[in-house]
């Protein structure tokens, strides 16, 4: 096979043949074939599309592309989650406790921030001593002894993808769905996964921005995950404003842990029970939603999802004081409200705005190199929706530059529109793909 | 700038300024911008297309990206051709001599030949000694003192078009009309001709097959060189048949020869006068195609042209007397004849394929680096329309290898069609791009 002919196939709106995509993404994994025919490829990909079809080859081809990870010696099914990352996203740190607590085992491994979403593992490094990086062995001990794990990648999952996104970035052919599609599934597919709950968020907070392409993306990965033999279900989530009211790593923790207590936003609670329900559906625990959500309010009430939180932490490394009392996590050293700057309705949050925020405050990363603060952040107690009065405290910034204080709230402010019109509120989720 | 910006722009439909457009070839060729970058533009530049002025800004950014010739010290007007390329084209080696002869200096850069288009550098180099590796100053005096100048490349001309030419072949975008006329008018532009004769080849042995085509790609370089303030002809000529007989080095020069002295097949002596007389008319000699004609006449029956050729041979350091005698050009061992298989008109002839019959007897190049053999190749009399009796002799293969030998006269056979319909004898030329 020569790779310039599978180009101009692709470039003319031709279908790939599955031993066209197995070929050049192993010859590319291999260093077989140059940086530049691939983007070039990718481009075509771009502008003509792929079928279903090859969609599903690619992302196979991409998981094959390294190792691939078989945890049924200690987890007799496994389950994951794939959020699609947004705003005040802190979902993985309490629904994995809540499902393991339930008997499901769920070794998850997670990223880092991305734009203005923040990122699991930046978040857990807020507690003092735990760490992401684990070898597979002790991987699987923690999942088979305590059943949760929450991990960087462990292993060589899927190098191709990891290649070909680093082109994609650079090459504007992010955007493309097939290729979003095969680099997300590739992934899960590769870590073992024998059921996957997908949250793909939309709104003005979210990657998709419209239902119609987060729709589109979720059936594709859906369809993937089926073609693959696995378990599948896909949750259309709201990102018009952001989840619960916490943004930033150390405020998102303790948001997360206040949640496990039985004390977090109701919007956010909504949604962990929402999304564990559907991965104990999945996991063949509890045969209907209702049923599983019986099944989590119960153990969420007993404390024993809080508990295997805890022990997650502490077999990581991790600071149980921290858990026990988040009081003793990072705390910023300017503390200062966000006050309504006139009465209305809250028409609509700018939720990348407010992402954007929270990663000048120093929360995220504008480059790949830059330090994480895991003190500073945001608490926005408003919603859309939400009738307030000029004055009214709606947040806070935490911060530990006031300069970049006056910033962040500057921004924020600009981020919310305030009016007369009556506005509903938003809802959690806009349907569901099985 | 960001590179992934002006990639995203272009992808998107968005015209890109001229501010970016120099930007990235600048970048590019001083290896700012990686080659997998380009790749990804190019596609995107073969997919949305490009408008007339982004062709103009990309072409002057070629040509500026390296030296740009000012031949003014010797020429008072600077004339160049380009042929787009075809079977049996030896037009250069009339055509310069006969305009030279009339006392307009042409000083010419070409190249070699490439898929089934033989190149002036590779032909004349079946004359003994004969080398087009000249150095500028070397090219100015020739110029200057004989008025003739067939050589390879002297300088550092459009870097930029060497490099995305290379990308362009691996990567599936040869095919893009504004990349193709930005490469061709690229180095003309920087090799400083005042007055550009484009010879734009339509049919089955061209690289452009439909005439609407050729058309679209003339029209977009005439004006390129336009709005480069240049003199500008395009002739869109007949590829649907070999020009001339000869196909092959050595019989081409033969066949060249020939036709300087007055003995040439009559298509390729009414091509080449009508070439030349553009090219006299756009350098201010004849007010008139006419009148320009005459001029050629008088000068080809006085035998000026030939001499001017015979002393650029000479000059470039080739023997001389296999101009006087090209009996003494290289011979090939076998010469055996082409019949006609059957009786009837000749209704088509698969040019493309009977130019691929002389690279595999060895006169073209399948790789980069194979060896030519100056002595092979074809000399087919018949012409599309002709009435053949089966057993006629239509032509003839030279060989050094009678197993290719063979293997010519089959793919030669299988590339006429002969049949019952009677058939127009093909034009030479189909229009006139002022």
């Amino acid at each position: 096979m020569r790779m310039v002919d599978i180009i101009e196939k692709k470039r003319d709106g031709i279908q790939l043949s599955s031993d066209e995509i197995k070929w050049f993404v192993s010859e590319y994994t291999h260093e077989n074939i140059p940086d530049y025919q691939i983007s070039a490829l990718m481009m075509a990909i771009f502008l003509k599309g792929m079928s279903q079809k090859e969609t599903v080859d690619l992302t196979l081809a991409m998981a094959a592309s390294g190792d691939q990870l078989d945890l049924h010696d200690v987890a007799p099914f496994v389950i994951d989650k794939h959020s699609s990352g947004g705003v005040g996203d802190k979902t993985t740190l309490v629904v994995t406790p809540l499902v393991a607590a339930c008997g499901v085992p769920v070794g998850k491994m997670s990223g880092r921030g991305l734009g203005s979403s923040g990122g699991t593992l930046d978040k857990m490094e807020s507690i003092a001593g735990w760490s992401s990086n684990i070898t597979l062995p002790k991987f699987k001990k923690q999942l088979r002894d305590i059943g949760i794990v929450l991990a960087g990648q462990t292993a060589v999952l899927a190098p191709a993808d990891g290649k070909m996104y680093a082109l994609r970035d650079v090459t504007g052919t992010v955007g493309s769905m097939p290729l979003i599609a095969g680099s997300i599934m590739s992934k899960k597919l590769a870590a073992g996964a024998d059921g996957i709950v997908l949250d793909v968020k939309v709104g003005n907070g979210a990657f998709m921005t419209e239902l119609e392409d987060a729709r589109a993306l979720a059936e594709l990965m859906v369809g993937i995950g089926k073609d693959a033999g696995r378990k599948m279900v896909a949750l259309l989530s709201d990102m018009n404003q952001p989840l619960g009211q916490a943004i930033g790593n150390a405020l998102e923790v303790n948001e997360a842990i206040e949640t496990l207590k039985g004390d977090g936003p109701t919007d956010f609670w909504a949604h962990c029970l929402e999304t564990a329900a559907h991965m104990l559906v999945v996991a063949g625990k509890g045969s209907s939603l209702d049923g599983a959500k019986s099944i989590l309010n119960a153990v969420h009430q007993s404390g024993v999802a809080f508990e295997k939180f805890k022990a997650m932490v502490v077999a990581q490394g991790g600071n149980g004081r921290m858990v026990d009392n988040p009081a003793l996590l990072p705390k910023a050293t300017f503390i200062s409200d966000i006050k309504a700057p006139q009465s209305g309705t809250i028409q609509a949050i700018d939720t990348g705005e407010v992402g954007w925020a929270g990663v000048n405050l120093g929360g995220g990363r504008l480059v790949k190199t830059d330090q994480i603060d895991h003190a500073v952040g945001i608490i926005l107690h408003a919603k859309v929706g939400d009738i307030v009065e000029a004055g009214d405290v709606i947040g806070e910034i935490h911060a530990n530059d006031s300069m970049k204080q006056s910033l962040a709230l500057a921004q924020i402010l600009s981020a919310i529109t305030i009016g007369d019109e009556p506005v509903e509120p938003l809802p959690l989720f806009y349907g569901t793909i099985i």
